[in-house]
């Protein structure tokens, strides 16, 4: 304990995700004083049509602008 | 926020991924008033030799009948 | 309910899921006397590289040493 | 299967409760043709003070604001 | 790594959750040949009005027979 | 996206929750180049009774020590 999940649309090399999991382990050591060996990383990769926001899949060619509507439209 | 995470078994198609973020979406906007926009939905496949119940593996040839048990049988 | 997920870097084969799904049930049947047709239990396989303890990568030459390091050495 | 699982910051009354529980089961169940009673969801609440977004805990008096960030500003 | 979590209705003690976690912890060595002090087990309550099943909140006066529809109903 | 959850078992202050919001959130958007405002971060408070390790509950008195165990003994 504490264990940090991180859910990941974008891909990530394996060196990217050995650098995130030591950045993320080494703020909460030195934020929380726990020690680094008590804390856990697990990262998820999610994949682009699995993940929407608004509504929207994010394989969606307008997304930028569609995941930010405050209102939801009629069904397409 | 909020977050709306389904673990499905039932292999989608990209256009029902799609119709379900969009269905989910917009009936928690409709019922509790949040902006469309501050709405994720994620949704995970679990392939079927990962998921049980009452203790039988989904793939169990009679899955429908013993996953409807109330006692636990001795181990197989 | 209740719902087990059970988060694995072990590869098991498909007879060790089967038995660990009927023992994981069993046992939370047994303890807690919930009928046997309410309980889900869900195996997510985390790969490697996507699992991290103490700040290094599950793949670490020297992981079983490291990841039981209770201070944060600087980034590499 | 499916769980649906949702992340809540709206503080929700049990009829609001009871209602998103129909509706994100009578959707699935309609797009996917999955039996009713297959499918569970869960509710979690998560208090204003455990969620942030762009760096910011949702508790901050600008959020809407600040919580459209793109750059990370220094640490305060 | 493995890590364990268990999203319990029922409420417990303080000693069935302790049985709890020694039992899945043993199960899962057992079969797994992975050793103890890698095993975690993470309990969450969840109460009664956040979980449903086909639609009806695990509340419902007559959730046992509610809950086993296979088709949705009307919104009431 | 990315949405990154923290199950604690340290309580932590509203500042400290705070700090860790903004730190885990920079660096996950300095190491991968994510805007900040689409990164999410959830904290999930777990009470001691809620968590154990290598099958002992975190409020053994001798937790420390017994969490290290490599085998499991027989049921107390």
């Amino acid at each position: 304990m504490p264990i940090i999940k991180v859910e990941l649309m974008t891909p990530c090399s394996k060196d990217e995700k050995k650098k995130l999991i030591f950045e993320l382990t080494k703020r909460t050591h030195d934020l929380l004083g726990i020690p680094a060996e008590k804390i856990s990383v697990v990262l998820h990769d999610v994949i682009s049509e699995d993940w929407g926001r608004a509504g929207y899949l994010s394989t969606h060619v307008d997304f930028e602008k569609v995941s930010r509507k405050l209102e939801m439209e009629k069904e397409e």
